[in-house]
């Protein structure tokens, strides 16, 4: 049994030191360094990595981290939702604020900025990315002649029209990293596909044109592990592809949800093992933390 | 000011008398009295009241009450995840039991049995699932000639062929509630549909064949409303789509996640605001409780 | 294996029934069922009953609830913070208002208005609570002759002195139900004992008072259960005296606190076992909600 | 305002820059880099700092890091709890380990081992706390003459019987550094002063003779400020004493709790502003995380 140790802390200590005096501090933050021992594996072991996440994420900083595994191509694909994608795309032209959780949420409607958590989007983001989509559907959907369109061909082409080497889709697509997101209808994104629905009304998302090449990816692979960051169907749908194989080999799970409402949100990763989606025997970390703090420290820590 | 004051409990109070002490009772208490006020105000001023809930409401029993819900038209659209769908057509079958958060998730899994928080399913309710929904796909696929699927008309359809009073499909398919989920492919209903485009290429889930009706809803409405259990896409969705109008009129959120990750789960109903996705000066509650315990207990509420 | 099943709910049911039927309910609601099962069977078969609970639930209406209990004697013992005490001394008098979460607290400040969560105290009460307080210890440490006092015996006389049915020290005191707490210079009632030391620096207040008598209690029992509502030391100094016994027999927790910090405030019933707080073997349960819901159907499911 | 930007992470970077990287990364970790500047203020300009924290920090490898703190007087007095005292003397001797949070925990007594969420204490450690304890009682017992003991003055002679530059104990003593706990009679400390008292009826322990001291050092300060970690007594004793001269000046919270139930342990800084227990235009930041992760990055951040 390992002693439990802390130690002294200096601002001119590697992040690497940091994360490994974690080993034998015990409560999360040994937790985040078993975490960080199971993503070496992962990497080591596995030919396909998924990196999940919910929106939030790439409204925060994190986009850049994020960013960073898929240039680095530490991730084989990414499955997240439509605010990921919208919000890659905007940050890409920059604008998003640092606020506060306080703010007067009925004066920010007013002066047409938008809240997430402390971070701060104007209206006027939105107005270009609604021209930046108009236009990519009207070429995309004249040139598809009715093809109902598949949501990882639309973002592996968006990633190719960005110039920012900031943003996770632009490293995707450079990549070959394919992104999921089974529900591409939510989100600014999907109101943009509502409003060009409108003027044409053959134009139509296939979400079931992902699921060849993700389950494909799943079914070839002889490891697989999986970096899944919050909850929601991100989480869901990286686990619940892997049943296809008898579950993940390797699962790390950065989360800040109970499991007492039975959500699969707050479901830790024993309960993906009743299922089969996280492999009996698997290698396996939960950290309970805000991944804003935890993703730095679990990057860096895997880069020892 | 209202004055703090609680009283004796009794089992054999009303219901209505319980909710009604909570009004100055403090703490949640009082937000889920709120809730009832502002659910009940809902219920006589909106013409379009949102239910949205995440899939392990339909795991729990939960279920026969959003049916309830249903069955007396008390909302008008549904907005869920594709696990919610296919517990709801399962439990029509029967087979979800009790256990408990502490399982043996291994030996559950070599039983075939899979956990959901405490609520157990076994490997044959999917088995059954999996014939029925082939059947149905099979016979949809042959009869569309090609032509994309939407989500709410496969909804209704099964919702359609179903025989328990339990079910909200059942309901909802009966009194032309238009049930949404713009996650189709996520889920075990996901795992059928790529079994069946295996074999049938062309089959397709156009997700924005859903946008129009629910659109349409949004913006024909006098006012509306949204009765919100847990967070992830189908809080999202619904609060989403009424940025077409400048808000929800009313909104109650019931849920179990906090704002400090800056989810979309963990927004209260302020942040909202921000966005016009609830309008300045709407009537909303926030509750922060499990749902299986706060539903029932707003729905009695609004029946007083 | 129970089935997940639900029901519709009414205004006009007996709490009695909506208690029941959470039996089958899955989830929270299933865990506040099994509560009541434990409370009743603690009820019948324990010798010694606790019940702890933290000040925020004296600051809500469930001061009432908890002097029905002490006034059923229903518990044998209570264990709590300076602050329950003095609030219900203080809302003998009145003047506990209902407000928000999202007061302007620097307004409130200059108001002179306190805030518990979306409770409000105005600073008369606490002026009236110094007056009483220094009333009674002028008289007490004359009658003392120098011998520090035990807390137990504070709260006793105290209670003694309050002329109202609504509060558990006035239940105590004439019931003979002790209430205990090892921290009783925490709080304005620990700012008046300062304030009184200033001018009579003899004056002394001795926790090793209680603990005889409190642990004849676990002593001498020949069953204990506890109800324990939150955490800090209220739920620890209920669970830590029961070491001498080997550990209670039966135990029920409601709280909303996480796990994964290691703190004793969201450690479940377990981790007590392996301390022997809580006997192996013994009944239990655990309710993840805020105690101003999940006590009244508590006490309610009690008398059935 | 500050435009949201992330980064590439590296092990090989320092943890300053890590934190510096927080500013711009949204949610908590910009949250954390706030607080990291408001310790380094409060540390520039108070001439009182207070250090607050749970006994589950002293389990944890923070012990060490509140030592360092201690030594290089960063803070001026602490408060804390009896599990605090306790496991900072048995550490001095070794012991602590490190398990999992899903522990058997029936094994666990079987073996006499005790957990604290992923920390296991075995019984030998207790046993010998209990024979130190009993030795130094039995001396200041005698030496006392019957006065009651001021619990900053038994942990001031603890610590000066230590010999671990690990523990804050030590430091404290050595450094002149008061250690307050309002609730010495809870925890394993608490037991040995009832065993102790069972032989020694006159023997006592006086809370207030800790109230002059620590309110001296409140109203003789220009500036106050505190770091709090968790919640509990000790976060209340904190900013409850600084009342006394209108409210903290600076004040850092890190915790896990949340404010909807109305508990001390999870109000944010602004409800203190209510109360004057923080000033109004106070310099404060909350961080909501586990404090073995945030703790090590706020003194790291501090050192810079």
């Amino acid at each position: 049994m390992k002693t439990i140790r802390g130690r002294d802390y200096r601002g001119g200590m590697k992040v690497s030191e940091l994360v490994g005096s974690f080993e034998t501090m015990g409560l999360q933050a040994s937790e985040l360094w078993k975490a960080v021992q199971v993503a070496k594996a992962m990497d080591k072991e596995c030919d396909t990595v998924f990196l999940a996440f919910t929106s939030n994420m790439a409204s925060s900083g994190l986009r850049e981290t994020i960013a960073q595994l898929c240039r680095e191509r530490k991730v084989d694909a990414v499955i997240t939702g439509a605010g990921s994608i919208e919000e890659d795309i905007m940050k890409s032209w920059g604008g998003f604020g640092l606020g506060t959780f306080d703010e007067d949420d009925a004066k920010l409607n007013a002066k047409g900025t938008n809240r997430i958590g402390n971070i701060l989007v104007h209206n006027r983001s939105y107005l270009k990315l609604e021209k930046f989509l108009k236009g990519y559907f009207t070429k995309k959907y004249a040139a598809s002649k009715g093809k109902p369109l598949a949501p990882h061909e639309i973002f592996r082409e968006l990633g190719g029209m960005l110039n920012d080497k900031g943003s996770f889709l632009y490293w995707c697509s450079r990549n070959g990293i394919p992104v999921f997101c089974p529900a591409p209808t939510d989100g600014a994104f999907g109101l943009q596909t509502f409003f060009f629905k409108q003027d044409h009304p053959g134009f139509a998302i296939d979400v079931t044109g992902d699921q060849p090449k993700l389950a494909n990816m799943v079914l070839t692979a002889k490891k697989t592990g999986a970096i899944i960051l919050g909850g929601g169907f991100a989480k869901h749908h990286t686990i619940g592809v892997n049943l296809l194989r008898g579950g993940l080999d390797y699962a790390v799970y950065v989360s800040t949800a109970t499991e007492f409402d039975g959500s699969l949100s707050g479901a830790r990763t024993k309960e993906a093992v009743s299922w089969g989606k996280i492999r009996k025997g698997a290698a396996t970390a939960y950290v309970h933390c805000d991944a804003s703090i935890a993703l730095p420290l679990l990057v860096a820590g895997m880069d020892c």
